[in-house]
């Protein structure tokens, strides 16, 4: 099944029309027709090359949302119709220690899991192709039920990669009523960051270099919002956060946040830095047991937990969207953080 | 109460005796002689000043065991005669979050805990001083009950700093059966880590730079011992880790080892370096959902629980006796790590 898509041909060609082959679903897959695809930072990072082991024809997109054309003869989770969403992962080994947790995304199998995009498939030598595209075969166990009404599809399309990249730690360290839970960043992930955290009854504490993003902030759901240059202001939450999840991948001072936890506070990281975040200070984690940690993603029966979640409450991101062939002025624009507070492209344009 | 100590009456002093005045008994006061002391790294650092904040004359030990002499009329815990140990509080406010949670030394007072020497006293603008000394006077709240055997005394005096610090993080992250425990370097600390976590019944690897050490931490009860400079060696034990705890306060390469770790693992600093470790990779973090974390020496309750676990069970730390006398040869020595694995004073020679 050939279908249209956008790629870069190499790591400085723009994105441009290209014709790939989609497979025909197995027994166990679903084909699905590409409605939505959000624009996450990564797909600029990879098609531009800025990470290793990028190939070519990059079709990038990881945050999917589309309709069931056709189904495999095993396939029990899903109907011709129905909307559905694909998020980073097509496939992991299934029975390693993580997989067999729900936890996909930590696959301890030879490969880890298949990305999205720039995935090597298995045997084949063949790279996966992303959802800047119109249509994509899954297996169904990477498929997830989209429940949200149908004029809010184009926003849903974000909660596939931003959404359970903040869902995913804010559950694991136990966001909600009772708990002071900071979010550092206000871009396309710390605003799911926020909104999610806020949902989730916990008291939500927006972190921006920018005095210029507060009240967006609070129209997120914020309760308190804080300029975190502002070295007072920190100081004013000194020793008071359960929790904070930091979104910011620029390389900055984790002391000044380590220092705003609680005893036994955590700080996940969800951004790899390009390069090394400054040596967070040891005494600050030794004087009141507090950590530094990380999380990816998030597995698949918790990514189908927070689409449910949200459907429910009707959150989605907050989205501005273009056609396909307005990728590289979005590009552009990302890159001076000119978005809020994600690019979603509406496939009808491709 | 006048009382022989020895002390560095600056930085550049070596440590001389002096005579020191000790307070009468309060209330809830136990008055102490002092039968052996440890020699923690910490005495060292904090006798040459190399720490922020010392002042002199200092009297240095914070690895107390003794007898008690007299009593306060409101004490219950104590009578004389009984054994007792001190370690590094003296006190803290008693009533905040950490010390209602019995974990005195993350207090949140406004001067956190009272250290047991070069700690400032409350009101009197005095300095606490330590157990390199004939006798102390100490709240009996921070005094412990000691059960070893008689003969086991001088070997139990390092169980209040090196046994607690290390004791806390293992049970606070579950060492125990089932789970594989790695401990980062063999001193005065990791020697009582290896013999604790194998206490309580984990699988035990522990980590050197030094293959000398090999038999002897085998000796120690280590499972598995590996040589940190050999990558394949290391490479042998990836993501397989449920805790680590990491005893050097030099600046090392802490991705060696956050990269043992399973998912979920965490790592566990108890050393503050003189400068920052290279700055730790966020990929290996957010690729296992991994941590960085610290601990500081233990609280009061389960500082009682690990004495009487050692007691119970006949573990005491590995020491070499000297005479107060010899103090600065044994600081000299320790530079050098020639001590296997904790000088003790034994105070007769005071």
């Amino acid at each position: 099944m050939k279908t249209k898509a956008f790629a870069a041909q190499s790591a400085t060609s723009p994105l441009a029309p290209i014709m790939i082959e989609r497979a025909q679903p197995g027994a166990k897959d679903v084909a699905i027709e590409i409605l939505y695809c959000g624009v996450c930072h990564s797909d600029l990072h990879a098609a531009r090359g800025e990470w290793p082991g990028m190939r070519y024809p990059m079709v990038p997109g990881h945050e999917i949302v589309g309709r069931v054309t056709a189904i495999g003869d095993a396939v029990s989770k899903f109907k011709v119709g129905d909307t559905v969403g694909v998020g980073c992962m097509v496939g992991s080994c299934r029975h390693c220690f993580s997989c067999d947790d729900g936890l996909e995304q930590y696959c301890e199998g030879p490969h880890g899991f298949l990305q999205t995009y720039n995935g090597w498939l298995d045997g084949s030598g063949e790279t996966t192709y992303g959802g800047y595209s119109g249509a994509v075969t899954v297996d169904e166990h990477f498929a997830l039920k989209i429940s949200h009404d149908a004029a809010d599809l184009a926003a849903t399309a974000p909660l596939l990669c931003a959404g359970i990249t903040t869902w995913s730690p804010l559950r694991h360290w136990q966001a909600g009523p009772g708990k002071k839970v900071g979010i550092v960043g206000i871009g396309g992930l710390g605003h799911m960051g926020v909104k999610l955290a806020h949902a989730l009854g916990a008291h939500v504490v927006a972190f921006t270099t920018s005095a210029s993003k507060i009240q967006a902030a609070h129209d997120l759901g914020a309760d308190e919002v804080v300029v975190s240059r502002n070295p007072e202001d920190m100081k004013a939450h000194a020793r008071s956060f359960d929790f904070i999840l930091n979104t910011v991948a620029a390389p900055h001072d984790l002391d000044a946040f380590t220092a705003l936890l609680k005893r036994d506070g955590a700080m996940t990281l969800v951004g790899v830095p390009s390069s090394p975040h400054p040596s967070p200070a040891v005494a600050n984690l030794i004087f009141g047991r507090r950590s530094i940690g990380g999380s990816l993603i998030g597995g698949i029966a918790e990514t189908q937990e927070m689409l449910d979640f949200c459907a429910a409450r009707g959150i989605t991101a907050d989205v501005e969207m273009i056609a396909m062939g307005d990728i590289e002025t979005a590009f552009a624009r990302m890159l001076k953080s000119d978005v809020k507070y994600r690019f979603v492209i509406d496939m009808a344009t491709l």
